[in-house]
């Protein structure tokens, strides 16, 4: 049987909302990932009655205990005392690690916001593994107790994942019988429940591979899970699968195991060695923002105009004041424009551009919120799509970057562009 | 006695770490403002054994149970049937909801898209008081059973907060004993150990109001909470702290509920009639599309150059060619002569620039990956920061982008720019 894992997170800021458990996602991704079978995440404040007695349920249910937070420095930091207290260990200060907690605030040049409060964090459960922190202060450690495999870690995402990777990882690997593996195909333009009618008869009569869809804003994911003795024999079962899906949903599918259409449009665009400008005005830079953040950005993007105001239409990508005036600022034949004018400004080979209210407001032009173009120029051709994209800004402005990189991994592809 | 919350999020998605539970955010922020304590989060999968199980226990320890997730139409959202069950209620299908569900289809253009699968949206516990989703498909429902109030919510993040909002918030406001109030006081460029440590004493003794310090990257929030029998006699409790705080601790508090550094800069350049423009190279264009992520930024933001390529550093902000090879891309003198370029291009009050190294590779200048200059102009003054920002490309971006708007509402509330 695959050890069943439940995750618990300390902390009065998460049942406050002050911030979202990216913990316990960054942990189910990677712990799937070795097979294991996240079952439960749990998330209890800084109290240690109630942190006591969701450790005493998650005892009953589970194989692995993985904590994160209330490791920290503060007062309200509880998390190694009471799971230290719950498995019957003594916490034993460890030298090694505050040499390490002084050496961190040195590199970080921060020795003057280090306190006393921060050799609490020296304290370990003795006998257990510790897991040196070599990200933040805070070090995480690992014991077998009850019949329980206990992991702590931090709070802090950044040190979460890597202390996760790097020390919680290899302590887990030989504790997995069995090998899960997901090969996630993802989908643009098209719908969660439109996607699992399609293929509803086969996920009824399936089991092994597996077919789970799901839906995020524009976009759907379809994970495809096989389970074997060896991650090998999983993916033989997986292949076949994923082609088959593959000649079923064709240039739908924008890739395999990817994380974005950024990442699939730059890996396009380096592989034909083409360069990409951009003109942005309702987001306002965020879709520069996205394609920088795929590593490696500067081979194939020169960079953008991000045009908020109409003046900077003007000045710096040549779009004239008649046409601004006669078809307005939101319209397919400004949005041309716009591309081509970034395109020859900046020199590159291809040109974008967005044009469209993002609201909360309409302008004068009338058009609904939600309105949005995005042009597509190189040398020889233009395209643009007319976007409907709903009425929350943060919507609009997200589903037109990826319109933006759909229309170029379909271009780079040889795939037909515009589309309604 | 205040009552008891448990959120359950059911949802395999979230246990394969798919997605994060944003949902539970969204509700905890919502029902701490009504007084309610959340004590727990779980999430389990979709087996309806398990959730079955997690209700049993909740039952036990909360008043008020709120489940997102597991109301949409694929055959593994299973929310509704175990909670009827689990509290011995009948699904009973309620024909004006199919219309809704028929009606948001047409509105969103995409009547193809929906399913025989849709229909089971439709099916409802019998007596419940629904929540029609003017946001989604998916109804929500409540009702009381067992000494326990249900509550039924759809999982996609913009349908639950807004269905929280509008139908959820109403329902539970009659539930609630006491106000609590809470305010929370922004901190740039201080450690949490740091503020907790200056606070330590007072935190101590204190009770109503409490303190509660936590940290985001490059940010600290301090959270002041009072209870009390209404919210007005809670804000009599507040406002001396907050008096007492700001005085403590001065500039290094950039504003009091507010979202973010931007907001409050967007808010002086707005009082002050002064505009901005960007020129961002390692960025990419994520400074523009934060402070656009502000409601109104037209009336104060002209727009961006993204100087990704070298070349643009020269056609479209006239810096010299002699003083990027001379100096290189990253320094203190190309950031200048960046934001006087973008200042003068675009012919904004303030320009501003960001150059750096954000990685994973350090560049020709063998400057370490986390250099990043920002600099600061107006016709009368310029000012750069010099920072080092670790190692990790995404917070380097996010903390680059904190220091923009750092010095920008430093220099509009005439507080000192410069600091280190």
């Amino acid at each position: 049987m695959a050890k069943i894992v439940e995750l618990i997170a300390v902390g009065t800021e998460l049942l406050l909302g002050n911030i979202v458990n990216l913990d316990a996602q960054i942990l189910s991704q990677g712990l799937s990932a070795l097979g294991l079978n996240v079952y439960y995440h749990t998330v209890v404040g800084d109290n240690p009655q109630r942190v006591r007695d969701v450790v005493e349920t998650a005892k009953k249910r589970a194989d692995i205990i993985i904590t994160t937070g209330g490791l920290g420095p503060t007062c309200d930091d509880l998390t190694k005392v009471v799971l230290a207290e719950a498995f019957g260990k003594k916490l034993v200060h460890d030298e090694d690690t505050m040499v390490r907690i002084r050496a961190y605030f040195e590199k970080i040049n921060a020795l003057h916001r280090m306190t006393p409060n921060n050799a609490q964090q020296a304290l370990l459960p003795e006998g257990c593994t510790i897991f040196t922190n070599d990200w933040g202060t805070a070090p995480g450690c690992g014991f077998f107790a009850e019949d329980t495999h206990v992991l702590m870690l931090p709070g802090p995402p950044s040190e979460c994942k890597a202390m996760f990777e790097h020390r919680a990882k290899p302590y887990l690997e030989n504790l997995s019988e069995g090998m899960i593996v997901s090969h996630t195909l993802k989908f643009f333009a098209m719908g969660e429940s439109q996607l699992e009618h399609e293929l509803r008869e086969q996920m009824n009569v399936m089991t092994n591979p597996t077919l789970a869809p799901y839906a995020k804003i524009g976009e759907v994911e379809l994970r495809v899970t096989a389970k074997a003795p060896t991650a090998e024999e999983a993916e033989v079962l997986l292949a076949p699968e994923i082609e088959k899906l593959k000649a079923q949903f064709g240039g739908k599918i924008y890739g395999v195991d990817v994380n974005s259409l950024e990442e699939v449009a730059s890996r396009l665009l380096k592989e034909k060695g083409l360069t990409l400008a951009l003109a942005e005005s309702c987001t306002g830079g965020y879709v520069g923002k996205r394609i920088t953040d795929v590593a490696g950005a500067s081979a194939v993007f020169l960079g953008s105009v991000v045009c908020y105001a109409l003046s900077v239409k003007e000045k710096l990508l040549g779009v004239s004041k008649d046409l601004l005036e006669e078809k307005g600022a939101v319209s397919s034949e400004v949005a041309v424009a716009m591309a081509e004018g970034v395109r020859q400004a900046l020199g590159s080979d291809i040109g974008m551009s967005i044009t469209g209210l993002a609201g909360p407001d309409s302008d004068a032009s009338n058009l609904p919120v939600g309105t949005v173009f995005v042009a597509f120029s190189t040398e020889k051709e233009t395209h643009v799509r007319q976007l409907k994209l709903g009425d929350s800004r943060e919507r609009i402005r997200l589903l037109a970057g990826h319109h933006v990189f759909d229309m170029l991994r379909r271009y780079l592809s040889d795939l037909p562009i515009e589309f309604n």
